[in-house]
């Protein structure tokens, strides 16, 4: 069996002008991972027939690429020229397909037909079409001379389905392999420190290991192949414990779910309520713990307090505390997680107050943060110096005030 | 003046595996777009010594390509080569940079350094360094035989600030143009209406008119060029005039600022407070105002009421209105926003209630949200119906709660 390695070509100028994120690249990347294809190039390209043919060629001829999978250029214009370029380079006549064609009359009706979306139910001799749910443009499977070009169309709502529901299992006979991953999260290790650390294990290469970057976690990725997922985790086995033996202390949590997810299943186990009260993140913790559906359950009430008034009034801080240590100061930060819990009753409360900056206040330094976790009776208040500016100190504060509690409640029977 | 043809590289493993979205290549095509620069490709690639200098190869050679900017490739670890490669492909040294050394001795102290971050200072010979506020890998800016490459750092907050205090001035010297956009902000049409309406402007080209994707607006970027921004106003004036013609009433603002900057500053215009109230987005209205660094001097304070005990306690909600309406409903809005009212004292007050899925609620359908604006003695109720997911429907909630104040607020004198 031949190993399929991929290119995913994205057509399209607003591409090239920055009007679009490209976020097609990354799903189907994501998706070929998981059936163990290799990515070895995104491209994007202009619409332009020269330079499609052009990235074409390059892949096959020159960069030892079997598989190109393209996103875009199969509309009804004039400027939709991806179809005609694959053909062009297979040198195949493009043909009307009656199947494609009653599933068009179906989405615009007779009167709707026109030059241009007739022109995407021509199908390439020899080639078979894509089936396209949501949208006109059907997609293209091209597989001649050991090459195949799957065309999909460039709206993700449309390209997800389709790839889904036909280029999986069609790519899937291409392999005879399970691909598995594990995931291990981690805090309060640099992540230069890591990579010093494990600097040996990252070389190894079934099962592998890998960073996993994420937009504040610190991930590590285990990933193995063979013939069953039990062979995969057999595999993965001794390289997980040569990483738990160098780095456990660092490691908080396994598998793929985000912070607020775990947080809400640790309150959903302990049958817990969470309140928070915050200042400088106003409202990106509760936010963000409501972002996990099941929040509802544990989540209670939450105050901005972003007034010294608000302080004094919502929370029951002392205005004596404030007007002698300042609104950002650990006994402040005290009051109002202790003040919380007297209000709401919730077995967790989260107290921020901090400067996000840019500018100073109370001459305290852009970045300083007090976090107040308070458990039942116990209450933690940490002082943290984050770096960066005010949506990446407030973002960062999130983070950290959901994995603290998070891992004070995973300790709790 | 030689015309730049740019193809943006970006190099991590990350990226073929999926693991992340590449917005940086979204980013700085935007940004050259700006500039009069075109991009003619974007190529991503994994952290392989020959696949990079292939593309880098591939792209001055084959693809008549003369600017390259990178991103990624510059940390630590024995992975990252991007500098590496490109020194290789100019056949340059690298040498230790004693200023880019003080740089990172700033940031991780003396006893910091290590091996891995002092990889990252060394600059190949005859090169410039750009400096890095955020991070510690500097980027890096080749320059011989009528070839740039420009190398960035891959977490965004550090490419930004780099590209935009270096990298654009640097490449503004090989343009003798000036290049200047304004921006309409539209709301109340569907996409599709808006191209329909406006087709025959498309194709003009100086001045141009284009849309212009973000996440939650419309926005049409008009570009011209010329020798001097005046002569660009002048230019955009006659199209700028045509499009107001054809959808003037969907023009609700001007500009690039984001809808949150916008709020704030009808709010400090008018000395308005403002406070909120917030069930199902729990939170992301104050959250998203407050990421705008005037909001403390406006907001007032907030309450995340996500039981109904809560909105009852906080807001002098009445439990028989919930109880017979239900949370989600036009009447528990009012009341939340009129209780807030009540309560904060603040001249503008929003309230939020609504079902973001994925579960049903109150037999109510996901997506069902009710808006509540109270600004001075007017009270505006407005229902909407969202599609998406969670975060989409929290997300587009956010937004339009935000736009719909401005727009009032507009109109106060």
């Amino acid at each position: 069996m031949r190993k399929l390695k991929c290119e995913i070509i994205c057509v399209g100028t607003e591409l090239l002008l920055g009007d679009i994120v490209n976020t097609n690249s990354q799903y189907i990347s994501e998706k070929l991972s998981e059936i163990g294809i290799d990515v070895y190039y995104h491209t994007s390209v202009g619409d332009n027939f020269e330079r499609i043919l052009g990235s074409l060629k390059n892949s096959f001829e020159n960069k030892d690429i079997n598989l190109i999978i393209t996103s875009g250029g199969l509309g009804p214009t004039d400027d939709d020229l991806t179809k005609e370029v694959c053909s062009a380079y297979f040198n195949l006549d493009l043909l009307l397909n009656e199947d494609c064609l009653d599933d068009l009359r179906k989405i615009v009706g007779e009167e709707g037909l026109n030059k241009g979306n007739l022109k995407q139910v021509y199908i390439p001799e020899g080639c078979v079409p894509i089936k396209n749910h949501k949208g006109t443009a059907p997609g293209v499977i091209f597989d001649f001379d050991d090459k195949i070009i799957i065309n999909l169309p460039g709206p993700p709502c449309e390209l997800y389905t389709m790839f889904e529901e036909y280029v999986v299992p069609y790519l899937k006979n291409y392999t005879d392999k399970v691909f598995y991953s594990e995931f291990l999260r981690l805090s309060g290790i640099p992540e230069s420190n890591l990579n010093e650390i494990l600097k040996d294990l990252f070389s190894s290469v079934n099962p592998s290991l890998a960073p996993y970057a994420k937009d504040n976690d610190l991930v590590l990725r285990l990933t193995s192949n063979g013939i069953s997922e039990e062979e995969c985790i057999e595999l993965i086995k001794p390289l997980k414990d040569k990483v738990y033996n160098k780095v456990s202390k660092f490691i908080y949590s396994e598998g793929t779910a985000p912070i607020e997810e775990r947080l809400v299943k640790e309150l959903t186990r302990l049958n817990y309520k969470i309140s928070t009260v915050e200042s400088c993140t106003g409202g990106m913790v509760s936010s963000t713990i409501v972002n996990f559906p099941g929040a509802s359950k544990v989540f209670n009430e939450g105050f901005i307090t972003y007034s010294n008034e608000s302080k004094v009034e919502n929370i029951l801080c002392n205005m004596d505390t404030i007007n002698k240590f300042g609104a950002v100061s650990k006994e402040t930060s005290k009051e109002m997680v202790e003040g919380l819990y007297k209000k709401t009753k919730s077995e967790v409360c989260i107290s921020i107050t901090g400067v996000a900056g840019p500018f100073f206040s109370e001459n305290k330094p852009v970045g300083l943060v007090y976090i107040g976790i308070k458990i039942k009776d116990n209450i933690y208040i940490r002082e943290y110096n984050f770096n960066g500016d005010r949506y990446r100190i407030r973002n960062r504060t999130t983070f950290i005030a959901l994995l603290e509690t998070y891992k004070l409640l995973k300790h709790i029977k």
